[in-house]
């Protein structure tokens, strides 16, 4: 090999049967170092489903059909450049542990997101595993911790939702710091674990709220993100709101401000101008989801109620792909020194 | 006849190859007055159906399938015991003049909702008509307006929501007058009119928030509504989202308070303890839309989110049902002596 | 009492936690001798959900929110003078032999649908139960057969609409007896047992065929009533494929036929002339599913293609009314010597 | 510039507002050659939609957002190399006479696919323009026709479905020529022009039959296509069932058969092992539209029912990709010489 030939890059994904995983892979198929053979994909683990084929789960994911999923263990996920873990909750500290520094572990649960050991325990009980840096590398800082980490923690979907939609405010300053939110997600969000609640015939022509009154485990995470943009502490309210589509978060977002709508939109204007997946619209111009299905994109609205005294943001994600396993690709490509849109689309799919 | 014969009503609906008016004759059909042939369903009336069946517009109204549509008129209207109008925002002031005060008219639209001219020339545009009784009996002294009335206004399927989800916070004092008001909605309130933004396309698998920063005109109503309650000004910010379902509307509400769950429960229970529709969840359950769908029942869960010092209170309608339809056959009861419940329920179609 | 008080009719739903359990429910709270309180609803049994209310499960049932449910067996079933049984395949037959022959018994499950055992055994497995009065009025003797049964199985949801759509065609010979269905369904058909193939996310924005090549459980049964319609065996091709709604079936049947679009279309008009929940669409008119929501209504469409040789009837039905409950009501009416159509509606619940 | 360096090749899309040619540009925007500069996206055109911006329409196209539609016009679409016709049946003869014969017109509407002078006028009315070659490459004959042609007709996208799913039995002559095919749709199929019967509130929940008896403008291209690969008239019967979604067709298309299952499985893996879009799944095994959601892939499952001696294949596009815009940019693909997988996927976008 000589010195102009591209390092090659092995990826594992545990969990693959779950739609973060496969929501990793689908993204991986379409990624520029897999086109051109550099990055390949090797192990693919589950849990129940080990032994069974990936295309009897992701019937979507034509190329990789008929690999056989393997047990999800150190061993099977040793030998790998880059392991993505789409595990239950609490599952993948002992990974952690036993792989090497030197693998890069992206971690789409939630293990490693919280700095505060205190809202670890209550919002998700079991014992506190630490930080990582944080995959969202549009807060302020964010991004230089993942060029070269080794270890990352993907954002909640919601929590990528809100906190770009409400950082720019609490950094300039221009609210108080008083959060009220009320975000509605498609199913997927809820896992692929069969449960009646999300059955078809319960969701399809449904709306329902849950975690109502500050219940949601995604609440801290939220706290944490506009809390260290604003450099004090930020009051949080958050209320999700699941809806009959499979795919996508809108949260619309408020607090008491004084500027007028031009100044409010002046400020998200700048706050985003270099960001490639964010996209402030036109004053008056609102976000659907639909826009960003498939894609890695952020579409956020800005309005001012002057009435009300409130700036009201409404953001919209993909919360598979921007929410979870593109948040993960984009903080991979950064940790490897890749181009940080390497796989990624700011395109969605619509209608 | 006989003096115990009951006296015979009959009903024109103006409007009737849209969504209010279809919903109008749904319920009308299942009245127990129109069973047993006292009510009887006169003239259907249209605008640029007229001339067409009923069946060709609203296949599911069997019994009522060819009945051909009269031009919508004084002329066609006249001779009527009630009359509902479910005619866009502006036609109605014309019927009210020129029908008989005799006539209960009944207004599915916004023209004689808001007490304040200012706020009608603002948000709709046009002449002000002025205020009728209002078609929301579980608002304080909204229900002896309605006894024997013949001007009725029939609510804003949003403000129905918002407004009940409110009313007992502001009336009890338990949170500060400044309400910040989330509300997903099913694609039919936005009426039958086709517009692209509205097709099936456009509309299924996403959510999109519309007139964000206070424009949406159910506002004022919404303010009107919760500040005659509380006794002084209610400060409203309010967000509608459009989410792929056909009804049913999800008002999500919220308020800075100091009282704890148990508190805020007992004052909603206490409130709507003798009311046949609202029904209050226990303590830690939430509506879903499905639970109320072609039903007229209100279904609303309390919580307190005591990190945030919020109110929060979720109620579930079907804007066609209680939001509209429901609403206006509700009025009409009171308004003509009969059992306030009659043709109405409590049990919706779910799954 | 005096002898022309109505006779106190008490009635059990075992399974009440499923679909099919709250959708007699539902009806039976709309159902005339319920309002009037000869019709008194008793014991609600569940399997795993026993101990638990029925407002955990079915939310939309207000008024019967806080019954607790019991477990199913004979002891609770006692006492009642008709039990819906809505049990998972191969469950009824202990009730329908423990339970006193003067108990009305309403299977909606399959045990007792084919009398064919060897169809039975070939398609369920296990041991075959017997044959009981077939709960599909409209077919040639089913409805004199009803007529104070007390034991009544309650057909399939496919092929209630399936054999309502060809029926005639068959019984009048304008076909060749070789009948292609493909009917699309809602996901409720398949029960309310949590599995990841009716997760919403699987389901939403999705179309799927399943059971293809004639292996769904409904074949059998539907060339049982073409068959015993046509006086000879016919033959039966059935596909059905899953579509994002919850409820509602459409049904397309085609066979060769030779006839013209009016012959066949009188052919219909003339056997459904009298029924009261089956409606023959006019010419150039075909039915959608939401036009029955919640109804008992069946709404046919009849067409020949002409360059092809081929009657198509589309049949579309609510697969949890008329289906299952609805036709297990109207079943029950038949059986107690109630009219046919207490609590029954035609009118659908749209948009 | 160097003999190595690429040929640019511009292109211009007319009816860019529409969904057919919004999903030719999503589908540009990921192509290499426009990833790599070679090819660049030159005039957007529209109808009543000239003047506004592609964002308005298209939201999801951000990297065009702020490009403005132009009229469309000889004078407009001219200088480009290839030009890609989205326009409403009728529309395209004129600019295929008036645009030079070099450039690549690819017509997404249905002027030219008709082989049949008497079919085009019975089914579109009008005056017949002719046919051009016909940009299916899968059928026998049509891949080597498309390379270099100049004047391409793209299928419909119930007869790209249809077709494939039965072309395979019929050329290997397994099948009497007698087909059956029922195919449900998402809404997109029907195009964006507002139409009260295709609004979000008349579609969600609901599936309807439409076009029954023949009557869809489809039917003669089915015909023509597998009566050509029979080599002999192919008698079809195809009813469109419209369903609640956006994207997908899945088409249910059976025929009369002595073969069994596993022979049918062979015909058609055999058929299609060489094509890198057509998946035939493993046997037993059948599609979801989802699968095929945003891709160039066919899903196509082969049953045999025994019993009634039919064979049933079904098959997955997506209507707006493989059925429109993704048989348009592989068919130009063939015409430019370049790879003909170039910018199309095979992976979907799932859940």
């Amino acid at each position: 090999m000589t010195d102009h030939a591209p390092t090659p890059i092995r990826v594992a994904v545990a969990g693959a049967s779950g739609y973060a995983g496969g929501e990793v892979l689908r993204l991986l198929l379409g990624h520029p170092l897999f086109l051109d053979g550099t990055l390949t994909i090797g192990t693919l683990t589950a849990g129940d489903n080990a032994g069974t084929t990936l295309g009897s789960h992701h019937p979507h994911l034509l190329p990789l059909a008929d690999r056989v999923l393997a047990d999800t263990s150190v061993e099977t996920l040793a030998g790998h450049d880059v392991v993505f873990l789409a595990l239950p909750h609490g599952n993948s500290a002992r990974y952690a542990n036993e792989l090497p520094d030197s693998v890069v572990l992206v971690d789409c649960g939630a293990d490693f997101r919280l700095r505060d050991a205190d809202a670890w325990t209550r919002f998700y009980g079991g014992e506190y595993a630490g930080s990582w840096p944080y995959g969202l590398p549009e807060l302020p800082g964010a991004r230089d911790a993942l060029r070269g980490a080794t270890r990352i923690a993907v954002p909640g979907c919601y929590p990528t939702a809100a906190s770009l939609a409400f950082a720019p405010a609490v950094e300039a300053g221009i609210v108080e710091p008083r959060v009220r939110i009320v975000a509605v997600s498609g199913t997927s969000g809820a896992g692929r674990a069969p449960k009646v609640a999300q059955l078809g015939s319960e969701v399809i022509g449904s709306a329902r709220a849950y975690g109502v009154g500050g219940l949601h485990r995604h609440t801290p995470e939220i706290v944490q993100n506009l809390s260290a943009v604003a450099g004090g502490h930020v009051d949080v309210s958050f209320t999700p709101v699941l809806v009959p589509m499979s795919r996508g978060i809108l949260a619309t977002c408020s607090a008491p401000t004084t500027v007028d709508a031009g100044e409010a939109h002046a400020v998200y204007t700048k706050a985003y101008r270099d960001e490639p997946f964010v996209h402030v619209l036109p004053e008056g111009t609102f976000p659907q989801t639909k826009s960003v299905v498939g894609s890695n994109a952020v579409q956020i609205g800005v309005a001012v109620d002057a009435d009300a005294g409130e700036l009201v943001v409404v953001a919209a994600i993909d919360n598979l792909t921007k929410g979870t396993a593109g948040g993960a690709v984009q903080s991979m490509n950064l940790a490897l020194g890749l181009p940080e849109t390497a796989g990624l689309s700011t395109v969605g799919v619509a209608p």
